[in-house]
């Protein structure tokens, strides 16, 4: 695999164009996007007129005028085609932990007498300790957090729910969400999907796979800016049924009579809480125009090959300095960052970032990379392995500077 | 009471300077800043810089080099001084309802073996649907809802919790929060207000009251923009007993350590969920600025003598017109809004907001001003009730246009 080779793969990828979509800093390759995604183009032009003319102008009619009150409903709407998913099962709302809580919470009120939730050991912490939170207000509940590789036999008739995440945010392993979803079914339990790192990074298809409900991130490969309104998805059959256990008054049937009862909204509208933060989820929007005609099998190909590229350059370019691949070889089963592990992780990806190179890191010791397939271009991935190489061979992350641990890496 | 006398209360008046720092329409008498506070001047530079600078060119590292990480915190200690707390006993993070619902579960966890949380029928609904959302969850707590004068009885050695709205939304009473608080305490039982209607409208002074938690709101007289993040207190002596149901990634001890095992932070950090809107927190940071040298006493005087005005210049200019006023007259007991009921309420509203006189409408006949302290002059109290005055003298409301009932007034 050369340079040319890579610049070739370029030239001929249908989404090369969609990296004019950002503004990016110059002289910088971002393999962090699957943590931040970059600043779109469309962002600020979008947020100076909801800021001066809507909020500022029109002020408080603007949740008529501007539709403020339907932008939940709206903009998850816009992100519904890249989970696979109908228009009204995404809601675009809270937080990704928040919504965890939601649906866990649905999901158990929908199976009672089962008191049973299955995931994976080392899943995104957040997933786990919303469980570990609400063992203080259902005493009663199971959490059975076992091995990978033991999830399938973990599933019995007192599971109420499997909650995992489709792609994992260290080992970038991809759970067959079909398979999965109809070994839950078959006990009778329901399904729980984090797609914070499979949104916007490899093909989704919730409604195909049967799924029940779903949860994502705007944040990250969407873009949406730091800290962006996450999403929830409850499939249409269950809409009818689903309670809201954080059942603020924008849940409500009808808000705006301020009635002592809540009753839930029909559909999915009754799974938001309270107001949400026009400006947070107007970036969010405007950060979607990037996907509107993006088609799906274009994002899982192009990760999949800029994956394949960065693996097999990285393994050219540095063998023998001590890297082991930390994801899966097969495209089909990863999503859209790869990791290598190295004693001196946390140093080489100091080291990285000091010459433009931006990952991150994953204690114990892992190097991680994230290959947005609208930003990343292949030259890109080859440039990168090639710093890598050169920090390797040199050692340069031996420097006394590179050692100092900050908070967020 | 003349416009030449309001003229004279402005041109007396030590905040009169604030309203410089908002972008406020012209033609317009803003009197729904309880509802959405309008635009600070600060907010469109800042913002620009966080979406440009921190996420545009710095990317993933401006959560440790523009302490996004720290935020929650930084700003919540921006508001403490406004509601009468330290700054480590303040965080801005979630929603109001969110908040409320963290806090009545962790109120339940400090007082095993009591079930009932007592609060006011007729309070804010989002105050009473998170309580029974609660229900769906803990189906043996006890909701004892009665009516303002029943509350002081319905303490008794059972109540885990009092939820009180300190300013009420329609009505604009003010509870005494030190009485209240005492009953509760001498009961055994822990206090919530939620500081809604009250922050940037009223003086606060949670720990001279000794309030064990509250909640407030960042988008009505904090001027936080739509949706802007909520806040929430819980006193230093409580700090290292609570506990968050929400128990996500960013409350625990050590985040980046990825451990499967939540452990609360230590401090207030622990009432943190998940990763926060940076967009939208930094909007209400900038919005914090026209309050840093105000001084908490002049925001009572000001909205006192505001409704003084303003009540007075309408029982004038409107007598005979079928209003009756519904707040309290005496200013300790109030807000800073004022509501007088009339029949046609809605449609008076809407004639009103025609007329460039912005209230909101609360059903089933309440019109609602709000005189917030930093943006609303005595002129503009005196001018909108002439404006009223002269939309009840002509009938002005019998309109077609002003019948027609949109979602959200």
């Amino acid at each position: 695999m050369t340079r040319e080779d890579c610049a070739a793969l370029d030239a001929a990828d249908p989404l090369a164009h969609c990296r004019a979509h950002f503004l990016l800093p110059d002289g910088v390759i971002y393999l962090d996007g699957n943590s931040l995604g970059p600043l779109p183009r469309e962002v600020p032009g979008r947020l100076d007129e909801i800021v001066r003319t809507q909020w500022g102008r029109d002020l408080i009619s603007s949740w008529n005028t501007h539709d403020w009150i339907g932008a939940p409903l709206r903009v998850g709407g816009k992100i519904a085609r890249l989970v696979g998913a109908a228009v009204n099962e995404v809601l675009a709302a809270d937080t990704v932990s928040i919504n965890i809580f939601k649906l866990i919470c649905a999901a158990l009120a929908m199976r009672p007498g089962r008191r049973v939730i299955v995931s994976e050991s080392g899943n995104f912490p957040t997933d786990l300790y919303m469980m570990q939170g609400l063992r203080g207000l259902i005493p009663d509940i199971e959490l059975r957090i076992v091995a990978r590789d033991e999830v399938t036999a973990a599933l019995d008739d007192t599971v109420a729910l499997l909650l995992l995440s489709h792609v994992h945010y260290k080992t970038s392993e991809r759970w067959n969400m079909t398979e999965l979803t109809h070994a839950a079914h078959a006990v009778g339990a329901l399904t729980l999907w984090d797609l914070s790192h499979s949104t916007g990074a490899v093909r989704l298809a919730l409604n195909a796979a049967g799924a029940d409900f779903a949860v994502g991130c705007g944040y990250k490969f969407l873009n949406g800016g730091p800290g962006a309104p996450g999403f929830l998805f409850v499939a249409a059959r269950h809409q009818g049924e689903v309670q809201n256990p954080l059942s603020g008054w924008l849940g409500h049937a009808a808000p705006f009579d301020f009635k002592d009862e809540y009753q839930p909204a029909p559909g999915l509208r009754r799974m938001m809480c309270s107001s949400p933060s026009i400006i947070a989820l107007g970036t969010l929007e405007a950060a979607l125009q990037a996907w509107q005609d993006i088609d799906p099998t274009a994002i899982e190909h192009k990760s999949g090959r800029l994956g394949d590229v960065f693996i097999a350059t990285v393994e050219e370019a540095c063998a023998g300095y001590g890297l082991t691949l930390a994801v899966p070889r097969e495209a089909s089963r990863r999503g859209a960052h790869v990791a290598f592990a190295h004693q001196d992780g946390y140093r080489i990806m100091q080291a990285l970032i000091s010459r433009g190179v931006i990952g991150d890191f994953r204690a114990p010791d892992l190097l991680r990379f994230g290959l947005a397939p609208l930003t990343t271009r292949f030259v890109d991935a080859f440039d990168a392995a090639w710093v890598l190489a050169y920090i390797l061979g040199n050692r340069t992350y031996d420097q006394p500077q590179f050692a100092v641990r900050a908070l967020v890496t």
